[in-house]
């Protein structure tokens, strides 16, 4: 079993850098609170006797060596970035769980045929530059690294501009390393196992996602002295289609989920009707053609309902993955460490992205889940008890262990 | 008759400070871009042989004097503030044109009984420093002068510090000065005299507005792993009001208007629900019974459709003025100026706010309006023809000189 004080204790060190305003934190990717929580990982790492290779996306991996050269490693981690209001543990958990997970076979002298790398993917939340995921879908081969290299932020700067600032481009290819396994464990960022009294959510599926950015556009003028007939109200235009998302996410119960998290309104002042206002459409469910379904059914009815106000429509994809299915094999070593260790499991679907869903494209894949309260998840509130981490990184730990032949 | 050419020269000098991004300008209030501005007007109004006074507003008079010691001013003038994506004339014109009526006066050695001055409010535009016309409203009584300094732009920043940091804060203790009459010459910012084709409108009333900020609070969370029947969607609250602004508005035809035109949403993240968004409706009618009514329905209807939907509804009133009825003494000297000089002119109503509907409450007061192409304002496209502005200054000159007794 891991050390439940000493990865708890990990945690609230990290969550040191980037706090936010409500108890949580705010580290987003490519920031300098980024660039300082990753030079503290790195310490953490090398402490524990891993070397650190870093790849051209700036994502980190830490490895233990196996006793077999040419046997494949077997990956575990998730991410340090977080949302600009976000909790402490989504991502962190996965990657300070792994490096506990590491401390613990140190201590116990454990050795493994196969390496162990322990892993910090870049920009996995999205928020600063879309889509989320961005570094493990690069490694995954869905994006090509300028592409990725090109995505700005709001401010417009460019990923490539910043990761070069401050100062984590690895000189590795990404996507070379090959991979013999890949686990990640995570909050369930959902109610669900906190709900079922259940310790360990072992993940069979994940839900696919759509994010469509949207522009609409009106024309500014004068909220005074403009009749209400010659008005193109943008701001309407976001109204009808606010609730359009969230009809349609309703038509498509259970499991469907959709809604706007960020809006831009031009330009953006009490006495004037908006002009333009961009926005995004996030859009899940786990069965592919609903998903496709739902999609289409927005892009059909969003332009008319805007057409008819007098304003413009416009959309693009800026975000998208496919419902994953994880690797049986990887899946029933979570279950089987969940029911060795004694702790209450249950299978689940993932509500969110998670860099383990593209890596699951390219290696066997599978994912650890443990509640959080409430259910609450990017938000400064998010919360999990020490436990639920403890139980959760001995999980990771033993279905490691099986995969990486002790 | 004023020199239309030097009128529009001195537009086209003032539009180069502070140039917004798509032809017009961004000179908001208390920013380093007014400073200039203000600078430049003054240079100018001592070129003309005016002493100039600032009060602790930072509001501008420049004084031509009359040849009665006794007499009271005839005050004419209105803002060089400029709406963030705003137009070269809104405001400009009723400052420079007023300017340009001295140095007429000065070209034709014509003295008056009353001592002129030229005016230059501060922060009419209202979108850095809610409410809008802030410093006339100081100078009529409706708000206090700290109250005043207190305000705050969305970085935190108060009016009374920015205006110290630029530089003008004046001695002159406002309101102190008495008033023999005001006009205010404005464009439009509608489409009524360009439709009717006339020259000149002859303002008689201006709407009334209200205000309401609005806070919609509901729960950050996830936007994926958090069920349907989970969520608090803020944005949702948004949508809902939006749409129920319309329909009041609608729903009190002709006259009325409503609309949201500033918006924040938090944390404003792709894959977050909104827990909180803020927002500003803008409710307006020349009606003042009409106007209570409309806001008494909002104020009814808007915490509903919120409870409605499981999110919390506030509001406050952050600007609102009753509609005013000018001076008839005024208006018929601007009636009889547009007569007299030939232009087309009509009776019409003010649909945006203006300094000159605070002033109406402790001094005579009238505004002479000139049309502007598609009735377009608060729009870097904002556009009006020379001759409409050297006809509205015309009148402008011929009304202040039959108030200030040649
Ligand atoms: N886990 C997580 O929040 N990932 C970000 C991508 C998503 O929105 O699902
Ligand atoms: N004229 C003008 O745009 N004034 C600002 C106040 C208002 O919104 O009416």
């Amino acid at each position: 079993r891991i050390d439940p004080a000493r990865l708890w204790d990990s945690i609230m060190e990290m969550a040191k850098i980037g706090p936010g305003v409500a108890g949580g934190n705010n580290r987003q990717t490519l920031t300098d609170a980024d660039s300082e929580g990753r030079k503290l990982f790195q310490s953490w790492c090398e402490a524990a006797g891993m070397t650190m290779g870093v790849d051209q996306m700036g994502t980190m991996f830490a490895t233990r060596p196996g006793e077999d050269p040419d046997a494949l490693p077997v990956y575990m981690g998730s991410h340090l970035d977080t949302q600009p209001t976000g909790g402490k543990y989504d991502g962190v958990l996965g990657v300070l769980g792994a490096l506990e997970c590491v401390r613990t076979m140190n201590d116990f002298g454990i050795k493994t045929k196969h390496p162990i790398v322990v892993v910090n993917w870049t920009n996995e939340e999205g928020t600063r530059f879309a889509p989320a995921m961005l570094a493990s879908g690069v490694f995954a081969g869905k994006h090509e690294l300028q592409w990725a290299y090109d995505r700005e932020d709001h401010d417009g700067k460019t990923f490539g501009d910043e990761l070069k600032r401050i100062g984590w481009v690895g000189d590795e290819k990404v996507g070379d390393r090959k991979m013999h396994a890949l686990f990640e464990l995570h909050i369930e960022q959902g109610p669900i196992l906190e709900a079922e009294g259940k310790d360990i959510g072992v993940v069979t599926h994940g839900q696919g996602l759509r994010w469509i950015e949207c522009t609409v556009t009106g024309k500014e003028s004068h909220t005074g002295s403009t009749p209400m007939s010659m008005r193109k109200n943008a701001g309407r235009g976001l109204a009808l289609v606010t609730e359009l998302v969230h009809e349609i996410a309703m038509a498509n119960q259970p499991n469907a989920v959709g809604a706007i998290g960020h809006i831009d309104v031009y330009p953006n002042s009490r006495n004037i009707i908006p002009g333009k206002v961009v926005f995004t459409v996030d859009m899940r469910t786990h069965i592919l053609p609903k998903l496709n379904a739902m999609v289409a059914e927005f892009e059909e009815r969003a332009p008319k309902l805007c057409a008819d106000i007098g304003v413009e429509f416009e959309n693009k994809i800026v975000g998208q993955f496919d419902p994953p299915a994880f690797n049986e094999d990887c899946v029933k070593a979570v279950r089987a460490a969940a029911e060795r260790l004694g702790y209450s499991h249950m299978d689940i679907v993932s509500g969110a992205g998670h860099d383990a869903c593209w890596i699951n494209d390219v290696a066997p894949t599978a994912m650890i889940m443990c509640p959080c309260v409430d259910g609450l998840s990017h938000n400064e509130a998010e919360e999990i008890s020490p436990e639920w981490a403890a139980a959760g990184t001995d999980v990771l730990l033993h279905a490691v262990l099986e995969t990486a032949e002790v």
